[in-house]
């Protein structure tokens, strides 16, 4: 468990003591008799991106890591409230191309804005509360079984390399054209909902991968007490992560390391007993491993030899 | 209207043309279907409050100001989400003062935890979104009509002559208790939530005030087209601000302004026509004015004379 994750049992856990919380284990809060799931989360300069990052992206993808969340859930989006704080002297111009962003993703994801909130502030912070709606059902289970298939959508690591390469061009050899791609995938995620909403009454279990996959497989484990196996080279990786495997052939354990345990891919990770059959209409799902009795999570390579990382996912503590 | 108000208006409005939001003329989003009601506030370090402000306090300043906008529709509360960015040096004892304040204020009004986010950052940023659930009915209108009396609760001008006493010592003489009084004001206002529940199918409209008594009634004025007419001698003051008017009687203008158009009071501001009836019940509700045709806000003084402001609220922009 990261620092961030401790903080949270340690301090929040004990207030969250009731069912619609889902005791802090799920991507949403779950309000039954509404048929309601309501999540939240921020974006702040400097720790979540770069003061020259285009507000109008930023709008964008603060609206898709909620979404993300409610993709997660299997509910569909309604709505958001949002709290902006931004500098006084560029509030004018900010705002104009934020809400740019904001209404093309708003009409992309038929959303609607319900409220919030706006200061002014040295450095820009935002935070948004997305609700989503459901049919009595959602993915509020956190844990797994023994055998149970381990099932990721798109691509994995993308949007680590993208940081990794945007922090420091000269890390790694890599094409133009694939840096771009990466950081892209960074910057303008792509929530699952259809496929979130497709595994409800199928999946045991459905969370994004905000913090890395092997931080999100190893909260699953701890959770059902179980061991996850995974498989280097079932692991679905993108034409532009592939090129970086290519060209930097002295780097390979450092690139499986950020592909491993970089956080903001917003990909959804999900488990399917062997009774559980994925709806054929789904494209791009891979299975990359299997849960067994044990403990942790344990990674393989195309020989069977395991795989050792130094860490496992993202934290801000 | 206040520069904050111009910039919401002309980027946020165009996007919130929904009937939730009441097209965010109200202190909170109503969500009929559900009989919920959703509100967000921020407070950001440096902006709402100064780095060495303990943290417990914190906490129930920033449920309170939610409270408020709950109170203000007159719905009750249920619970919150809760957004967290501090500084990673301190996280540990911050945040273990933090949800001190947090739990005893959860337990003082029957709140539930519901979920949140946390990060780190280099300033204090807090968000929270609070729920309410009405019976089918809140305060949504936000207009009044000729003649309706303008009430007020408790005391008016507290919080902002604490937040000048703060940040500068020697502005007025007072006294130690009373100093210590209005600056408790500020820091832990008292959420109006039996009085705006009592004032529903009663009152023709109901708000907090949060950004000023002027700023508040300005807006209300303007939405329903009418003159709002106080009498600074019908204003409710505390024994602390009247102390005030006693020990600097060349200041008396200058506590007049603030009284008026300082924030953060957190009272309600309520209209009720002449057929409209206050429940016996309540108590320390005041009549300042009443509203009349015309444009605008009207101050006059014990002697009939009218009383001319500079500004009219808080603005962050």
């Amino acid at each position: 468990m990261n620092n961030e994750k401790k903080l949270i049992e340690k301090y929040l856990l004990p207030l969250a003591q009731n069912k619609e919380s889902l005791f802090l284990k799920n991507d949403a809060a779950y309000f039954k008799k509404h048929n309601l799931v309501i999540s939240t989360d921020m974006m702040i300069e400097d720790k979540h991106f770069k003061k020259c990052v285009d507000p109008n992206l930023l709008a964008k993808k603060l609206i898709r890591i909620n979404l993300s969340d409610i993709a997660a859930m299997g509910a569909v989006p309604t709505g958001f409230f949002l709290n902006i704080a931004i500098p006084k002297h560029k509030s004018q111009c900010w705002l104009k191309n934020f809400t740019t962003g904001l209404k093309l993703d708003m009409k992309k994801f038929n959303l609607k804005l319900y409220g919030g909130d706006m200061s002014s502030s040295d450095k820009i912070f935002l935070s948004l509360t997305i609700l989503g709606k459901t049919d009595s059902y959602c993915h509020e289970k956190n844990y797994t079984k023994s055998n149970s298939g381990i099932f990721v959508t798109g691509c994995i690591g993308d949007a680590g390399l993208g940081y990794e390469l945007m922090s420091n061009d000269l890390i790694f050899n890599c094409s133009t054209k694939s840096k771009k791609r990466l950081i892209q995938k960074l910057l303008l995620p792509e929530p699952r909902l259809s496929v979130g909403k497709k595994l409800l009454n199928n999946a045991d279990f459905c969370t994004d991968i905000s913090d890395g996959l092997l931080e999100e497989l190893s909260f699953i484990a701890k959770q059902s007490n179980k061991q996850a196996n995974i498989f280097l080279d079932k692991i679905p990786l993108s034409c532009a992560s592939k090129e970086l495997f290519t060209k930097n052939k002295r780097k390979v354990n450092d690139i499986w390391e950020i592909i491993l345990s970089g956080g903001e891919d917003y990909e959804l990770l999900f488990c399917l007993s062997k009774k559980q059959k994925l709806d054929k209409n789904l494209k791009g799902i891979s299975k990359i491993g299997y849960f067994s009795s044990g403990k942790g999570v344990r990674i393989f390579d195309s020989k069977g030899k395991e795989f050792k990382t130094r860490k496992s996912g993202f934290s801000h503590f």
